[in-house]
Formats: C-alpha cells, sequence, structure tokens
C-alpha cells in the first residue's frame, strides 16, 4: 500500500474535466460497484485505484493500489456519498470489428449524462454490445456517466461520429439498412412494426433537440394513452430495448 | 405587477426543506414545463407565481404574479439552469375515492426524487391515474420530485402509507388482490405472466433496500440477457408500465 503522490492527485483532478481526458485517454471511475464492474470488465485497463485503507484488500486486480485519508478523498471526488474507492482507467480503443447485434441503438446529441449513463446501463442490461452517438453528446467517459451507467461502457463497444449523415454511411457498409427516428408524437407504433429490430438502427434524441433527420428514415413512436407531453429519453430508450428483449424472447 | 416581499421570499426558500413543506401543506414548482403542466393539471392549487418580466404575460392564469431580477430570481430557485419562473402551490389533497384504473404501481422506500419523478412522470404518461408508496420513499412534493416529474404530480391521486402491510390491506378493501414483488434476479417472467395487470399491485423497490414483503405475494422479474447486475428503478418500472400499455393496446 502507497500513499497517493501529488502528481496522481492533480492528474485526477484534471480527468473531470473533458480536456484532461482527451489529453491523457483516461478517465475516472468512482464508487464501489462502478469499480467491481470496471476491474471485472476490463482490468487491463485500470492504471491504478485510489482507496481508504478499509476497501483496499478487494481491490487486488488493480495494479496499483493507493491509499488516501478520508478528508483526502472527498476532496478529490465528485460523488457526494463518496464510497471511498476509485479508479483511473483508459477508456477503451477497439479496431473496427463489425458489429454483430440485431440493431443498433444511436444516441443524437443526448447531453444529460445522466440520461445517457442510464441508457448505456439499459443496453448492457439487454444483451446488446455497441451503441453509437453524436458529437454534441455528453462525453461517455465523464465521471457522472461512467457512475449512471455504473460503468457498463467497459464493456461495450461505443462509437463516435460527427454527424447522423456520417453515422448511417458506417451502418450501412456493415449491412444495417433500416433506420428509424423515434419520436414522441408521430410514426409508426413501435410495438406493431415487424421489422423494428431488423439489421436496423434505432436513433432516440434529447429532449431539448430531438432528433435530427437522416434520409429515408421512419418515425416510430410509443402509444402513450396518458398523452402527457413525453417521456424522458432514458425512458423512451428503456421501452425500445425492452421491447426488443420481450421479441427475442419469443422467438427464441 | 408586483415586487415579491420579504415573507413570500421566506416562505418560498422554507419549501425547499420538508419541513417548510409540511408546515404549510405548500411547494415550489420550477420551470417552464412544469409550471405550465401545473397549471393547466390544477390552476386552483397554484397560490402565486413569480417570474422574470419577459415570461410574466404567459402566466395569467396564475392569481398572483410577483416579478423579480434575475440575480433574486437566482438566489431563490434550485434549478441550476433556473428558467426564471417558479409557483408556489397547494400540495393536492382528495377525499378516498375508490381507484379505477386496472392495477397499481407501487414505490416501496424509494428515496431518490430523479427516480421517484421520472416513475410518476411514466406512470401519466402510460395513462394511470394513481400511484401509491410507503414511507422511506421520497417527498413526492419535494422540488427535485417535482421537477423530474415535470410536474405530474399535480394530475395523479399518491397515496401515502406507513408500510407494505398497511397498503396491501387498503388494496385488498378496493378490490386488488393479486401482488407482484419486483425482483431483478427471480420471479415469473413479466412478459409472460397472465394476470399481471388484472386488478393487481406492482411492487417496485429502490436499488438501496430491494422491495420488502407482502404475504402472498408473488416474485415477478424483467428478463436481462445481458446478465448486468440489474436495471436503475425507473428503468424496471418503465418496462412494467409500457408492457402494460402494450398488452392494452393489444387487446383494445
Amino acid at each position: 500500500m502507497r500513499h497517493l503522490p501529488q502528481p496522481q492527485k492533480a492528474l485526477i483532478k484534471s480527468l473531470y474535466t473533458r480536456h484532461g481526458r482527451k489529453k491523457t485517454g483516461l478517465c475516472v471511475c468512482e464508487g464501489l460497484r462502478c469499480c467491481r464492474e470496471l476491474l471485472q470488465a476490463a482490468p487491463e485497463l485500470v492504471r491504478f485505484t485510489v482507496c481508504r485503507e478499509a476497501l483496499c484488500p478487494d481491490f487486488e486486480l488493480s495494479p496499483v493500489c493507493y491509499e488516501i485519508s478520508d478528508r483526502e478523498f472527498s476532496q478529490l471526488a465528485a460523488t457526494i456519498h463518496a464510497q471511498g474507492i476509485l479508479c483511473v482507467a483508459a477508456s477503451p480503443a477497439f479496431a473496427g470489428a463489425s458489429p454483430t447485434d440485431d440493431f443498433l441503438p444511436v444516441l443524437d446529441r443526448v447531453g444529460d449524462p445522466g440520461n445517457f449513463g442510464t441508457i448505456l446501463r439499459t443496453v448492457r442490461a439487454a444483451g446488446l454490445t455497441e451503441l453509437w452517438y453524436t458529437e454534441g453528446s455528453v462525453d461517455p467517459f465523464n465521471d457522472k456517466t461512467i457512475r449512471a451507467a455504473t460503468a457498463a461502457q467497459f464493456s461495450l463497444r461505443l462509437r463516435g461520429f460527427p454527424d447522423l449523415d456520417t453515422l448511417a454511411e458506417t451502418a450501412r457498409e456493415y449491412g444495417y439498412r433500416a433506420f428509424y427516428l423515434t419520436d414522441p408524437h408521430a410514426g409508426v407504433n413501435l410495438f406493431t412494426e415487424p421489422e423494428l429490430y431488423t439489421k436496423s438502427v434505432i436513433i432516440i434524441g434529447s429532449e431539448a433537440h430531438g432528433v435530427g433527420e437522416v434520409t429515408g428514415a421512419k418515425r416510430v413512436t410509443i402509444p402513450m394513452p396518458g398523452r402527457f407531453e413525453s417521456l424522458n429519453a432514458a425512458q423512451a430508450a428503456t421501452v425500445f430495448l425492452f421491447e426488443y428483449v420481450r421479441r427475442h424472447a419469443e422467438s427464441g
């Protein structure tokens, strides 16, 4: 067990900014659940762990484990109820392997880290392996996004694109040819659309910006008997993801 | 247009505490969307509105409209990006009418205002009219819960109970006899359980505490192909609520 040196302390602080993450290719993953998930999913990415003494024996998988006092910890970590542990890890990089999922969920300019992270977690729970997103979305390796996702980003393939057109082009190259734009008010009903999950791309926008355009795309909507304004983006994504799970179980 | 007097200012500040809400029976509803929803759903509950000059003409439905400066507004309101409007309203009270929904969604000790609010919003969107909850849950009229729900609390009937036993007793009196405890790992599959929404009670717990016990209740689970730890409570609730919407549309 070693004491956390000053340069590592400064590094951690810098990882709470987009600039710091971009410069180093690293990110900070906070809390017991998230660190456990990270260490299970991608131990090779972990550079070092910082924790309070009592927790450290659990984290022998980490290559280096530093110990700090409670006071120091709370100065360092963003979590309000800091659970006394954080890992510094490299953001995963992967060669452009072909996606194999039945469909690709896409987030178009979803800027809220809570929503983005919750959707990652739900994508992972639904058994999918990829999520694509456009510029204008939050950084998936933002500390808040990692917490909301309970570190699901380390076991998913996330691909960022400058805009929907570029994304659509790449999707077509991989054989994903049906494009669906989710819309709170208009379009075909997701529950009755037969080809919704057949080599398709399902694009979810933010509440602030809605969803962009893709040539030839179909609009798809969630029926809403309560005629309320709209669902939260993460709730809409959940309905799409678990309708897939339902159909998949039925046919499988 | 009048200037906001000191006692009203102090009142608003007190409504950010549970004690202040309890003492007055009032709550504070912030932001353009939430205030619009409140004024549409329950204008009779609104006591007064506070806004920046530009916004006030929109809010003629409010009995009294005070105007304040931007600086004063940001000192008063909790929202980080305050949209320059808030309403002070009475928490709705209602006589014990019989519930008429096909099933009753219940939140058992869900303490997170974001999750609780998001679930209220989704309950409303699904066309239901009631949500019941147990003590240990967050105050549904907390400002954060109202924002997360986009003020859906003003068009739902919310009933609080000291514990699940008391809640179950009341539900039985109203003819709701089947009890389901949602469980991340075990139980019947929600997608194939035929009687899931037939005069039933579906109980959702928090991630921290799980769900309590009810004699004779059945466990029900969401299949999770990704074998991830669990879904966020609000995502699990959404799957239950929109599986109901799907079946209802199919049969209706």
